[in-house]
């Protein structure tokens, strides 16, 4: 089937509309109309070609919420008009150690990421959610709890999973301290759940003028990372700090605010550090720096039913598709709060082909 | 009462015979009298300040073996001629979270350490395990189990249990693989440790030359980290790696090596890194740079229990006091296997007080 996105056709033109061809479903795969995708830096990134290896035309977007408009004859746990959500991933080995445990996002033969990846069946290059329609294998969709606004349920399936996985995987409850750096999409999420899980959450800002914020989105605590008294007056304070920061930033600083046996977590920036980084606050704090990636189907799905229980969503500003360049633009100035999520009723009805 | 000892007396002097006081015991004290004790790099750093805070003199040694002489009167644990072992640490606060859960190395006043730190009570200076007796806080003082070499002992107190606490706390077992990076005190213990508790053991190693050794020690495999070959076909193999290399080196190579979840932790080398760091490996590969600071009294106790049912010791180079000196020189070129350990008869017997 021929269905309308929007791809990017070079690292310097806009988004353009781009009409491409989804595949006929297989007996496991989910066929779903897409509601609202939200809007993450990988698309800017990858549209952009910042990390030189993009191969155009792209159609970005792994936020996916939509509604299934047809099942393979052999899906069991979806029917038509479920709401149901689409992360990073669309496909993986399934049988190494890392899918046979729930962490396909880890597959030693590399998952099949929702765009820019190449499918495991056929070798066709995929798509993402800033398009009409989308066609996934069953294990790779997740439920969405009903009651849950799908709007702002979409960035759930990057930026939420993103750092609901470090704050499962170090184990944080009641009575845990959790700091979290940066105050974006990844941030705010970040300071939803951890508030959702019960602990003590704290932002660390270079802007005072974040505060308010901050304490609206959970936040017990503000910490000004660039006054030495106030990151003084922390150490040895956090179980876990999540660094959600996309770009290359100092993060010596924070180390030293870390208990033993606490972790500094980056989510945000993967590559070389410009600081030089010294050990000895690892080693005399036995602390940990470590780095965590999206996260599995399964606690995915985990943290799709925690925030249906608790009624987390991201906080969002809603945009027509035509507007993506836009909203790239105000991304890369930091002027979102705190996720774009396109409303993909903006796309041209009239070119919906029937299914 | 007065003892002999060795001491340094500036950076650049050779260790002399050094007369000074230990403390009448209190009633929680433990006085020792001293066997063996094995010489750490930590013990050449300070004494010719390398990190530029050594106050002199400093009596060093801080992996000691000794038969009990005397117990202050409410010291239960403990008795007269019973072999006894301290490591790094002869105080704590006994109160904060880590002191309470049984990590004093990392308690939130600081460890008193074994030499070169403040009492808690008299605020005299600490002195080692150069030296012919010492008196120790029974909570600091550990059992030595019977029939566990005495000699070969003392570095466990150290170089033991630096290397056993993250092979514990990474719940390290039979089927888990384990790499060790440098082949010096810390690190053979470390492949004795991991063998004995049933792991797959790899040195990592710049020198062919030390595999016929590494196997003698434990090791299954041998990994020549200069051969990009070689490092390429371990990637995502490790549980856990124990860096134990004492000074700066490149760190980068080995992160690939880690599977999901997998750390590697430094023990030996606190400082800064010359090698720029890239976050990727860790974020890609939900993998961890962490480090760990020896361990605490429960864990030693544990360790050398353990030692003591599996027959594990250091290989050691037995020497006396007055040679201490030129095997400060071998340690830096690496020439030790693996253990120096002061045999500590070589003190003229004829300055012995008295109890």
């Amino acid at each position: 089937m021929n269905i309308l996105g929007y791809a990017a056709h070079s690292a310097t033109a806009a988004l353009t509309p781009h009409e491409f061809e989804r595949r006929a479903p297989r007996p496991d795969d989910v066929v779903i109309d897409i509601l609202f995708c939200g809007v993450c830096h990988t698309d800017l990134h990858l549209a952009r070609n910042h990390f030189g290896m993009t191969t155009y035309p792209i159609v970005p977007g792994h936020e996916i919420i939509g509604r299934v408009a047809a099942v393979g004859s052999d899906v069991t746990r979806f029917k038509l008009r479920d709401i149901v959500g689409v992360g990073c991933m669309v496909d993986s080995c399934r049988q190494c150690a890392a899918c046979s445990t729930g962490h396909e996002q880890h597959c030693t033969q590399g998952p099949v990421f929702t765009y820019g990846s190449i499918d495991r069946h056929d070798q066709t290059r995929t798509f993402g959610g800033y398009s009409q329609r989308i066609v996934v294998s069953d294990h790779f969709v997740v439920r969405v709890p009903a009651g849950l606004d799908p709007a702002g349920a979409a960035p759930l399936l990057c930026a939420g999973v993103t750092t609901w996985s470090p704050l499962r995987r170090w184990k944080i409850g009641p009575g845990a301290e959790v700091g979290v750096v940066g105050l974006g999409g990844l941030g705010h999420m970040a300071l939803k759940l951890a508030k959702g899980l019960g602990a003590d959450g704290t932002l660390f800002t270079r802007s005072p003028g974040k505060e308010r914020d901050a304490r609206r989105l959970g936040a017990d605590h503000v910490i000004l990372s660039t006054d030495p008294a106030q990151m003084g007056a922390s150490s040895g304070r956090f179980d876990l700090i999540i660094d959600t920061v996309p770009y290359d930033h100092p993060i010596a600083g924070y180390l030293p605010t870390l208990r033993f046996d606490g972790a500094l977590v980056l989510v945000g920036y993967m590559g070389p550090l410009a600081e030089p980084f010294n050990t000895g606050p690892l080693v005399f704090g036995r602390r940990a720096l470590a780095g965590s990636f999206i996260g599995g189907v399964a606690e995915t799905q985990d943290m799709l039913d925690f925030c249906g229980a608790h009624g987390i969503t991201s906080d969002i500003e809603l945009i027509p598709i035509q507007q993506i360049d836009v909203a790239y633009e105000r991304m890369l100035k930091g002027d979102v709060k705190y996720r774009f999520v396109i409303d993909m009723a903006s796309l041209d009805a009239a070119t919906r082909k029937p299914t």
